[in-house]
């Protein structure tokens, strides 16, 4: 989640409607001072700006005065707001990746995966039992937006029931299964396993570059988002497969009650980013040179901070971070380890590492927030190049805390 | 609202990404066969694609690839999502319009006004006092989505409780005043006035193509939406304009947890659409004959479409519609009356509106769901040309229910 309240030092984006901001070879264009407050706490995924940069104009998109008035995007369809060109892109992408079934899948579009969530919770919720709302569960260290999104209108429908661990009421309940998990990369399974459990798969960072790709998942309810897959978050696209008809029917249902449907705008130009995906990873269609693959850039630039994180971390006595296991990748065909979006980073003396962290001026989440502890913080892995750079020479200057660091 | 199981003849936009369909002239281009369902239920502002078609590339926008990725617009915005040109343009276009003072008033985006609806139900509604969840009231006819919005989530925070006119309880409410209304086009003022009362002024209506601008609004509260301004319905912007920080505040922090934000295409776009009216409404501006005044283009229209269902209803003894005084417009500089942008039409005998349209394939919206009768059905008069040359067409051919009409 983000907040307005937070000093950050990502300069907001200058170009205004149709004008092209100056184009520059890299992302190391905010020249930093060396004492700025380096915002890591949100997920905010800048890392993928210089490959954007670089296509140029290759997936420019533009919209003309006339297009797109109508609230519909496709009336035939059971997701009537969903563009055709979004729909058809996802089903592309995910094929190409190998990440996800899409056959027999219905695509629910949303305002970024959030809305979805919300979607889902009310899809999935029994509107005749008011006085007993269903019970939402995920395994700590879980997502800090599922107990505020879950909780924050006080729906009668859904109530946060916190860490799946320790779940034990009786009667259904909804099971949020993020994986690979926010905030600290791992593989999840569900953990409650009752008859009358509903599982919803957060897979935003099902993607090669933060994870290898084991297989195609075909889980009944799974969630993904333009804003970790490709970086576009400002575009707040996210979509929904769903198995069952009838839960896909009522979240569209939601959206269309909650915003009326998805930014034409916002879809039509995720399709062309998709699609442009899908074309650099394919031997075939790209010209050499001109498009590099997405992902094996992602998992690059990822894999070299990882590295340089754990390089430092290595000869500090202070931090640890998790370990995670070769496996085979089925996209990359290579045997890799995961490179996460975030790192979940933990004090080994007692510490409370995001105070601690906050003092030499790094944002970051405290681990509180993810029904865990103040010894671990989570730490955004997706800034811009010179913020990362900053955070790991700060980073470095820290040993411990006897000497008040 | 809209809705995916109606059928409805408006042919989908076909246009993917980047791609200019073919232009015509004028927009009469569906060829509908003289037997098409006409939908008229929801409000689909297609009657300006004709007006943004004649401006051909004039305000077209382009998106690169490396646009717009960071969740952020503005941080030091407390609207920290709001495009700072969007912003900009919003002012300025009441400013041109004289329609509603923005001098001393927070903006705040939404993905649509529904979404503000619900952002200021949160706003207003007191978290501590859950066993009592606040009253929401419009008075009838009142706009259908609002009990809906108020209660899709079985929200503890805020209920529905009906019309206005007949509310009598205690304690702090919220009055939902819509000016000019949705559906009959009334100018509205509240009607409980207590003093623990909360007002929200939806002026989604309330541009000169509608209603004579008489003066600027300066309440506490007040919603607007590009759809019904501009037509661009598809995009999902709206804006609201608050007076009292800590509102503002809790708006944003609503639109934060539900959707992390407003799309960044959508509202760039919204922020150039809004530019051009602003020009077309200026005479320093506008090179003559390029662009035509787009209220003035917006209320042509609107008048020749009352005057002909008028027309046809002045002979009927079966319809009757409701009469709007001649008032005088600041912006236009001439005494109109307003054009609304539905019909609220009344079947004198004792007949079911809505069914009896539906009848002759012709849909719209029952009175009952407006907290009316079902006497009075909603008619869209913002369709394209050729729906509503049939509807008028149609509608001529009923002349009561003795012969099965």
């Amino acid at each position: 989640m983000c907040g307005p309240d937070q000093a950050i030092v990502i300069k907001c984006s200058k170009c205004s409607s149709g004008v092209v901001p100056e184009a520059t070879e890299n992302n190391s264009r905010l020249n930093l001072p060396a004492d700025s407050i380096i915002n890591l706490d949100h997920g905010d995924p800048t890392m993928y700006e210089s490959y954007w940069r670089k296509l140029g104009n290759m997936c420019t998109v533009m919209f003309t005065g006339y297009q797109s008035l109508s609230y519909f995007a496709n009336p035939k369809n059971l997701c009537w707001f969903l563009e055709p060109k979004l729909e058809e892109e996802i089903k592309k992408l995910h094929n190409v990746v190998g990440n996800a079934t899409v056959e027999g899948y219905h695509i629910v579009v949303g305002t970024g995966s959030s809305q979805l969530i919300q979607a889902v919770l009310y899809a999935l919720s029994d509107p005749l039992n008011e006085a007993n709302p269903i019970s939402v569960v995920s395994a700590a260290p879980y997502y800090s937006s599922y107990s505020e999104v879950a909780n924050f209108v006080r729906s009668g429908l859904h109530k946060w029931a916190g860490d799946a661990h320790t779940f034990d009421k009786d009667g259904s309940y909804i099971e949020m299964v993020t994986s690979p998990n926010n905030p600290d990369g791992a593989i999840r399974e569900p953990v409650v396993n009752k008859a009358q459990g509903m599982l919803v798969h957060d897979l935003a960072y099902y993607w090669p570059q933060y994870t290898p790709i084991t297989g195609p998942a075909d889980y009944d309810i799974m969630l993904f988002t333009v804003s970790k897959c490709t970086g576009h978050a400002g575009s707040r696209i996210g979509w929904a497969l769903v198995r069952d008809i009838n839960v896909a029917r009522k979240m569209v249902k939601f959206i269309e009650i909650n915003t009326i449907g998805v930014s034409k705008e916002a879809q039509q130009r995720a399709a062309k980013i998709l699609e442009v995906i899908s074309d650099s990873c394919s031997q075939t269609v790209r010209p050499p040179d001109q498009l590099d693959n997405f992902f094996e850039y992602g998992q690059h630039l990822l894999t070299e901070r990882w590295k340089k994180l754990k390089d430092l971390v290595k000869f500090n006595e202070l931090f640890t971070l998790p370990k995670f296991p070769l496996q085979y990748c089925n996209f990359t065909g290579d045997f890799t380890e995961a490179h996460p979006a975030f790192a979940w980073m933990k004090c080994e003396e007692e510490v409370d590492c995001e105070k601690l962290l906050r003092g030499h001026k790094i944002l970051t989440r405290s681990g509180k927030r993810f029904g865990s502890d103040q010894k671990y913080a989570r730490i955004s892995m997706m800034s811009r190049d010179e913020e990362f750079d900053l955070f790991v020479q700060r980073l470095s200057s820290i040993h411990g805390i006897a000497n008040g660091n």
